[in-house]
């Protein structure tokens, strides 16, 4: 069932026949992480790029004792860290917050997998485009938009995570404080047209 | 010689032959545009992506009639508008803030280098896994760092940056006002060591 998972995204990019979906099914690696398991710690170096199949993984920063959380993914959003990139020490760590099954990708895999199936070499292209393009826009909004107006767009397009994610965590993803985000909820379930 | 920045810049991640040199040459639009001019508007789906061959392109945002720098970018830097992507209308305007070179990448001039140099669909791949990353860091530099942090970061990686953008447009691009930024760097005059 898990790997049919990664057949449904890709599909998305192309229509896949079996003898190609077959390969993908040979050459994907899907795992099962229990809830609280490190999957990079920050100066590592990241071997591989995530994809959630089931559960949620936090993407936070530490400094100074202090976590920021950067990023947050659930089911069906992939993850690839800079570091897995850029073969740099990452600025990252990554830990699952519920039990996982994960779509892991490592350089060695995806090779393969584009010389079985060249033409992934394409969606792979298109994947990243709209990994970038997503990235860019997440900027964009925490630059531009208002801590209220970030937590309305939350609601909109994410409302799971309120309540799979722990308030301080979701507070640290909006950028705010903890009261900050109480005093934004207390507002907008007054007044839920504000904005 | 502008296509040949072009060919140094692929050169990067693929050793091009002959024949595929001249295949880019060939397929590479390249033109010139006087400061001021408006490359993309927001509410504009944009049909091209860019990389700065000569001069300086400025990303900003408008919203009640305040203006907001999102990036900015100098030679050799690549630029693809998430609107791009998308095809979406854009979040983003994009100018000419002095006179410049620029590589155009459209959709169906891509398409016919991929057709002619297959190889390059795979750095099309890296590319985008590149700007991804860089986009990451951004990001997370922005949520992370304080405006000093963020001024002594600019001033390591992009110190041409400060000579090159009016006052006020770095602030924006820093997140902060521009009042704030004279501060930062008459702190940074008195101190240079500060962190």
């Amino acid at each position: 069932m898990s790997h049919e998972g990664i057949i449904e995204y890709l599909n998305q990019y192309i229509t896949l026949n079996e003898e190609e979906k077959e390969t993908v099914r040979k050459n994907s690696v899907v795992k099962e992480f229990p809830k609280g398991t490190m999957l990079l710690r920050q100066g590592e170096v990241a071997q591989e790029s995530f994809m959630v199949l089931k559960g949620l993984i936090r993407v936070y920063h530490t400094r100074d004792g202090n976590e920021k959380t950067t990023d947050i993914f659930t089911e069906y959003h992939p993850f690839t860290p800079a570091s897995y990139v850029t073969k740099t020490p990452s600025e990252v760590s990554i830990v699952c917050e519920e039990d996982c099954v994960l779509f892991l990708e490592s350089m060695e895999k995806t090779q393969e997998l584009f010389n079985s199936v060249p033409r992934l070499v394409e969606i792979g292209h298109l994947i990243s485009s709209d990994l970038m393009a997503k990235q860019q826009v997440q900027y964009m909004d925490f630059k531009n938009l208002s801590p209220l107006e970030r937590y309305q767009k939350l609601l909109e397009t994410r409302p799971e995570l309120v309540h799979r994610v722990k308030q301080y965590h979701l507070a640290s993803y909006l950028g705010v404080k903890p009261e900050t985000l109480s005093r934004i909820r207390k507002k907008i379930s007054i007044h839920p047209g504000i904005s």
